[in-house]
């Protein structure tokens, strides 16, 4: 349904301070075939002209399109543009974000086959190098540890939280997780544990902290290491856990648990057989690991907007895909939990703290950013809220490993 | 370390009743070097006239080896010519048979690459058709209730069991296992379950009697069938549970749980997109799923002589390669677990009973067929233990399903 009202911006036309241009019907056909193709969702789609397409009284939201280049970018590269057209304020959303994405996601995923769009389906797998993975890591983790302190829990956990109960604060469900993850290796005091991927260094803290072990954590980030070895030392645990500025490739020595938590979106499906070789050289015959990772139902690359603004050469493996880590290793995968509500509610806790938070990202940056990183936090929840992506950790041991516990309750007593 | 003791046998030569010849030093040298490559486990081998070859004092077991020809097979096709000659009563095993079988199989996997012993790693993984189906569900499952009936549980159960506790007995490890199931798929009362390939109706009937719930159960065994249906009007439950002989790619209907409990094993990989297909087909929005099969670290047949003798057409999937069943359906993996060692128990437990048994399988069938079946449990045993073989439970839902519980805790309540 097309309907007119008043023009909504007097910004419509391609260039500033130029009066709004009535919109095409080749335009307008154009927006009501893509709203038919994915299915009619409960949202509507405003044009520069004030034209609306979108059949529901109350929608959920509103995609409100401000200039017609918008409009032939979208035709081009949809998702890359939808992005790039958000952070540039020439598109906006009324309405509840993630609500309003998770709708479009829904959508979306009617028609989405390698014929449409294939911009967005490209099979293109970035490859980490070592260069190109110090590179990648800089992109995202060194802009700043101010910056992130805006909105992430106090001990900068920058993975997906678990919320062991409803009514978990972000805080309570970082902690969780740490937990969760300690119980899932089964760490005993005395034990060597190696994390590849460390972030600011919260996991290997509290397991020294709280479990008694001594870790071993290797991270590519130069700003992220150095705050975890300030915590290190103000902690009085320098001594035992050891943060290394190096890529997992280089990892050496020995240990009773492997564990990684967000770093496998980094390492790229081509070096998964790597990892398993290094798991494979430095795991006790009785070691534990666990993998966590954002994952996918079936294979296929994040979507351009994010690769290419947000997390350069990261790549969201499927279970199939992740199999290449344990079979070379001659690991067996013991379970396998996918926690993919658990964050989506992350994200949406993290977008609550940015959003209160906006006004000092903004001086750090500019409101180009500001919206380019609204826009991600509010899109990751809605793609893990669509179920586009998941969240899985996987724990796993040597495939003759007989001494650990064969029920669940004996494992997490 | 070759040594020479008394002949063992009076029938070492290869027609009955022929004197013993002595082992040549071709043959010795051959078994030497066996034993060199499976890195000297701690087990003897000994040849028909005595010779010992194996180093430790006192061995997990020894295989007495009492015909030549038995040798000259083994260099052929070893697994096949091992259970052929196991079962002609040719080679014995003295000691612990699932111990002795542990300890060579953790010394196969060390030589067991795709370059060695072809006939073993060859890639040909069985098509099974509907009439190949039903032939091969025949062979093994239609050789008569009375048979299983001496050494399964009391409710015929004839999967991996769940032992809870460590001192629960065969009978309430596969009651734990039923529930465990139902617990997993989340029955509510009124729901409707399909079950693909349900044995003799254990898991349909307990579903039916203790959750509520309405069941179509499917199998292609004439047999069980027949008993399954007789079990239903004996407990009144006929109106509830429904057994259909007809094959999994038949199922029609809808359900809100899908279930298979060792089916898979029988379908083999090339159908596993058509099972997701038959899924995807019946499973309602908020429908769970679950499988349970027998699988593999990394894909290959299962040995050759298990395939000729015990389960024509059977393939123990990979984890990756079960990912077939669920990728292209739109599901997401939730939780996999793995219970080998529970199934190493199981096993072991069919094989206690099986022992105290044997007087009567060898009048229902001959010698022959009872040692194939003692190889049979115990080599399964054997292959749990030593971690070539996993079991995978995999439980499954629609990708955009919200409305299940987040933690194990909440879906477990």
């Amino acid at each position: 349904m097309i309907s007119q009202s008043q023009p909504r911006s007097t910004a419509g036309g391609d260039a500033p301070g130029l009066p709004v241009r009535r919109s095409l019907g080749l335009e307008r056909l154009f927006v009501e075939k893509l709203y038919q193709q994915i299915g009619r969702p409960a949202i509507q789609i405003v044009l520069w002209d004030g034209t609306v397409i979108g059949d529901r009284a109350s929608p959920i939201g509103r995609a409100i399109i401000h200039r017609p280049r918008v409009l032939r970018r979208l035709l081009v590269s949809p998702i890359l543009s939808f992005g790039e057209a958000f952070a540039a304020n020439e598109l906006t959303i009324e309405g509840d974000l993630i609500q309003t994405l998770v709708e479009m996601n829904r959508g979306l995923a009617r028609v989405a086959t390698p014929q449409f769009w294939p911009t967005f389906f490209s099979r293109q797998v970035p490859r980490n190098t070592f260069a190109a993975s110090k590179r990648r890591v800089h992109h995202h983790y060194d802009i700043g540890n101010d910056f992130y302190k805006l909105w992430l829990d106090q001990q900068l956990v920058y993975t997906c939280a678990y919320y062991a109960r409803q009514e978990a604060t972000l805080e309570e469900a970082q902690t969780a997780k740490l937990d969760y993850v300690c119980t899932k290796l089964r760490l005993k005091p005395g034990e060597r544990v190696i994390e590849a991927g460390c972030g600011w260094g919260a996991l290997a803290l509290h397991m020294a902290r709280h479990y008694g072990v001594t870790v071993q954590a290797y991270n590519l980030s130069k700003e992220q290491v150095a705050y975890a070895r300030q915590r290190a030392a103000a902690e009085g645990l320098s001594d035992r856990v050891e943060f290394v500025e190096d890529d997992y490739r280089n990892i050496t020595g020995e240990c009773d648990a492997f564990v990684s938590v967000g770093m496998l979106e980094h390492v790229g499906p081509e070096s998964y057989r790597t990892l398993g070789e290094v798991i494979g050289r430095v795991l006790t015959p009785e070691g534990r690991g666990l993998i966590h990772s954002i994952g996918r139902n079936i294979a296929k690359p994040l979507d351009p907007w994010t690769v290419k603004y947000i997390f350069p050469g990261a790549y969201a493996p499927s279970l199939r895909e992740m199999m290449d880590i344990f079979e070379d290793g001659g690991f067996s995968v013991l379970d396998v939990e996918n926690l993919r509500l658990h964050y989506a509610r992350t994200c949406a806790d993290w977008l609550a703290r940015y959003e209160t938070a906006t006004d000092q990202v903004r001086a750090m940056f500019d409101d180009n950013f500001v919206r380019m990183w609204r826009l991600y936090l509010a899109s990751s929840s809605a793609t893990f809220l669509s179920g586009d992506l998941q969240l899985f950790q996987v724990v796993f041991a040597r495939a003759a490993n007989n001494s650990l516990p064969t029920t669940r309750a004996d494992w997490y007593a």
